[in-house]
């Protein structure tokens, strides 16, 4: 619960009466300390974020530190803590690290592979009525040319019809980890009656929740680097140490894009609904559909409005072969509505909040502006040099020795 | 290439005058020991066969003992043979025995994940142009009402059109990490460009392949055991020691078979007409379609023709609940035919050879027939006591410990 999406969730779900216990291997961090960056916005080490937490919200909330990939961490977290719901966010949530070689094509796989299968199989053996909330990923879709449904659909073929899974056509090896983490849970709960909901969701941007509180130690992290930093959250932090926005990413392809505070209102929709047992429950969840070009614009409308010199400069995007460039993009996403999901504040107004909250950490991220652009190749071309000139094999080998 | 499939292909191989190399890390005897059995039809150490493989073909064939999870192994066959095509295996081909537990379900998905990624990453770094050949199953597809295409099939959904990949559902944790494995070579050909072939085969059955030497060291082996022994194997064991055919396994689900033979037939077929760089190229392969207690009835009367006392006893199946019992089954298998496949041998006369091929293993199979019986119980229900009388696990964790 130490992540992006995690840390605030924790404060979220304990602010609204939940009971909750968290486990995490602080991966992230070292992730992105490998990307050669920090997170923009400081963050407070686990234990003084816990001690936060525990004054703001009343709630002292059990914590393990420790991998979710060693069973049997996972089975005395279940035994101690009989959760009634499980939210996986436990997985390496990067394309770019995962195409930058084999090590980390690898690593992204069986990572999120294993601790999927390993919460599954905890929840079989010790919780099964626990519902497991997984967060997807649009980007499983790839880019068909069909309006993309929820869960699954009705096709003819041949004469004949069915109701089969929407086919997946993922753009990177991290990408494919989440259909394969997907299709393991959609078994899961077929054989075993497990409840799940797989939340499919867009790319996440922004610093804030509804109610956060200003206290340092409750702040969640912001990332700009290439591998960890969304396209939103890098093109801010440009913005505000007078970088120009480079236009890069996706390119052509239309993406949806949700800030922080309304990814958080679906998981939290569909951890107080779940689904029946043995339902596999699939939401999009995503609200403005923009080409990358066009987010650039959106960041530097917003830069400008706060008297920041703001510039679009286009370069050259390594990882944009995977997928159409300009297709169809109408997924359906009405599911989580049906839940009462509402949309708060529109991209402009979300950024503008976001400029704000990193005006502060401008020299900080200056420091680091060489992570800001992209050198990993998609189509396998070697990335020699790494943003910090160390080649990147050599350094994840440096990081892992320093690790064990 | 030490497996049922391998080790014939390596002699039809180098008979055929490819230059062939193996490697094994020799798991399947481990497995199949675990399962408290032997192969039906002795079969030589590793050293012995790949002597008579240079006595009888005249090649000496490098062997590697080792394991493809292993990518400094992988790097070092791909660096000392360079291979113009790779023929993969290397995969745990269990639907039981990935079903038994939470260690078996893991170890099945990340042996035949990791051996895949790590194969991939070799072709691309060290035998671009290489062409592999990897062996699916017919059972990735499931039980959908639908034809099933080879490879991308067109689809119209609210008014649009697409060409997508035919939607998974897949019916064990093994069939599972096959599709998991499609997926990522589906990618990888995408992307890197590489030559890939995905044989989606029916049960394989029999003892013999055309040309196959008398010589002892040169048989393939044979299993009965519930895990590794697939369903016309099992009966015709059963058959030549006098034991009822139970007839159990998917039972009211109509499947696809071939014999041994043609299955080397259709690789071999694969392998001398190699995809285009780029080309992701599906195979459906299987001949006859019928359902479980069809084919128990085939293995009786061939049986009963050879004079043996053989009777049919339907038994409870704990593997029956996964997916439609009685669905339409009309998979396409044309792309083989157009290479020139020609199936050889009906199911009768197959089994008829097979059963010859047994008779003299009658004492060695009947010592072992308590293996003969299901109880690996597919919804997840444990599986308290093993065919020997020991706890899976427990003798899991013992055979591990004692190969470490």
């Amino acid at each position: 619960m130490d992540g992006y999406l995690g840390w605030p969730l924790a404060q979220h779900l304990a602010g609204r009466g939940h009971e909750i216990a968290g486990a995490d291997a602080l991966m992230r961090r070292w992730w992105v300390e490998e990307m050669g960056s920090v997170s923009a916005i400081p963050i407070a080490d686990i234990d003084n974020r816990l001690v936060g937490l525990r004054q703001h919200t009343g709630q002292s909330v059990p914590f393990w530190r420790g991998d979710l990939r060693k069973y049997d961490l996972v089975e005395r977290i279940f035994r101690e803590f009989r959760p009634e719901a499980v939210i996986h966010l436990g997985e390496c949530p990067s394309a770019p690290y995962s195409m930058m070689d084999r090590e980390h094509a690898m690593f992204v796989q069986m990572n999120n592979l294993t601790t999927t299968l390993n919460l599954l199989f905890a929840i079989r053996e010790l919780a099964p009525g626990a519902h497991l909330l997984k967060l997807g990923t649009m980007g499983e879709y790839g880019t068909p040319n069909l309006d993309i449904p929820e869960g699954l659909f009705e096709i003819g073929y041949r004469g004949r019809k069915d109701r089969v899974p929407f086919p997946r056509q993922a753009p990177s090896w991290y990408h494919w980890s989440k259909v394969h983490g997907s299709n393991n849970i959609m078994f899961a709960a077929r054989i075993w009656g497990l409840r799940a909901t797989d939340v499919m969701q867009g790319v996440v941007f922004g610093t804030q929740i509804d109610g956060m509180s200003d206290d340092p130690r409750l702040r969640t992290r912001l990332d700009f680097d290439q591998a960890f930093g969304t396209a939103i959250n890098q093109f801010s932090c440009q913005a505000v140490i007078g970088h120009p926005l480079t236009s890069y990413g996706t390119d052509g392809q239309p993406r949806g894009f949700l800030p922080l505070r309304d990814s958080l209102q679906g998981l939290t929709l569909a951890l107080e609904n779940p689904p029946e047992a043995g339902e596999y429950r699939v939401f999009n969840q995503l609200e403005e559909v923009y080409r990358v070009p066009a987010l650039a614009e959106i960041v530097r409308d917003a830069a400008r409005s706060l008297g920041l010199n703001a510039a679009v400069a286009p370069v050259e995007n390594p990882g944009a072969a995977i997928g159409r460039q300009d297709h169809h993009y109408a997924p359906d996403h009405r599911n989580l509505h049906e839940l009462g999901y509402r949309p708060t504040y529109d991209m402009a107004t979300e950024v503008q909040i976001m400029l704000r909250d990193l005006l502060p950490y401008r020299e900080r991220i200056a420091q680091r502006q060489h992570v800001l652009l992209p050198d990993v190749h998609w189509n396998g071309e070697p990335r020699l040099v790494s943003p910090v000139g160390v080649p990147a094999k050599a350094r994840h080998e440096k990081d892992r020795a320093a690790r064990a």
